[in-house]
């Protein structure tokens, strides 16, 4: 069994299909650009209503993306029972919440941030885009760590 | 229970255990700047003495990153039976593959590319800089899919 997919062709999402599986995980990546180089961060986020929420402190590089410069967030996963992987892509720009925005009280306890250290700023991003694709893969189970098995099967 | 670390705060890892974990899996995600935004796409990646090599096809925004400009690749996951989760961020340049490196005859059976279409291109990346953290997660099983559990707990 090696780790390529069971059929056709990645499948487009609707944006309606794109904040579903949003909202089913709570892991997702940040890209940002910073000085000179693209950066990644993974982030606990969470969906509130057309936007994704999420924990960071002052001082790091996200900084950066508090600015003018857009960013890129993206997620995946695999239902292990339906064997479709998924991946959406959200970009837009990122804004610093203020204190009193009533969300803060719910997202303060199910978003824990990656990096250690004092984080307590949340960041919203409102995408202005939002692209997906779904395809069935042949074995769930092993898709996220393919690599050994797909190396001890023969070529197909 | 909520999808807060259990104990201590992140731990740095060392290169070695960077690309322990990375060996470990075989989907991770690339930050690419696509003329005035960063992009990400998921790669099934596999590692190569050093490097990470993944497929992809022509025409696509990462042939944006085939130029001068850098690329930033990250990997996570969460070990069920440790509760361990991990994240690993490597930087450097993207180059295509020369067909007639060795290497592509076995990677071409492991590797899918997550967009349709034609991708019979490798690319490979030798990063300049990789790091990465870890930390224990107190329910491993709901980190990933955290929200719809936490939104239903109390407030510790």
């Amino acid at each position: 069994m090696t780790n390529k997919p069971a059929n056709a062709p990645a499948e487009e999402l609707d944006a309606h299909e794109c904040w579903a599986f949003l909202r089913g995980v709570s892991v997702g990546r940040l890209a940002v650009w910073d000085t000179d180089h693209p950066d990644i961060f993974p982030i606990n986020y969470a969906v509130d209503h057309g936007s994704l929420v999420f924990r960071t402190g002052l001082g790091t590089k996200l900084d950066a993306a508090l600015g003018e410069t857009p960013v890129a967030f993206e997620a995946d996963g695999v239902d292990p029972v339906s064997a479709v992987a998924w991946s959406v892509v959200a970009k837009g720009s990122a804004r610093r919440l203020d204190s009193t925005e009533d969300v803060l009280a719910s997202f303060s306890i199910m978003l824990f941030p990656w990096q250690s250290g004092h984080k307590d700023t949340f960041i919203r991003i409102e995408p202005t885009s939002i692209t997906g694709r779904k395809f069935v893969v042949a074995d769930p189970a092993q898709w996220w760590t393919a690599q050994a098995t797909a190396t001890r099967t023969s070529p197909e």
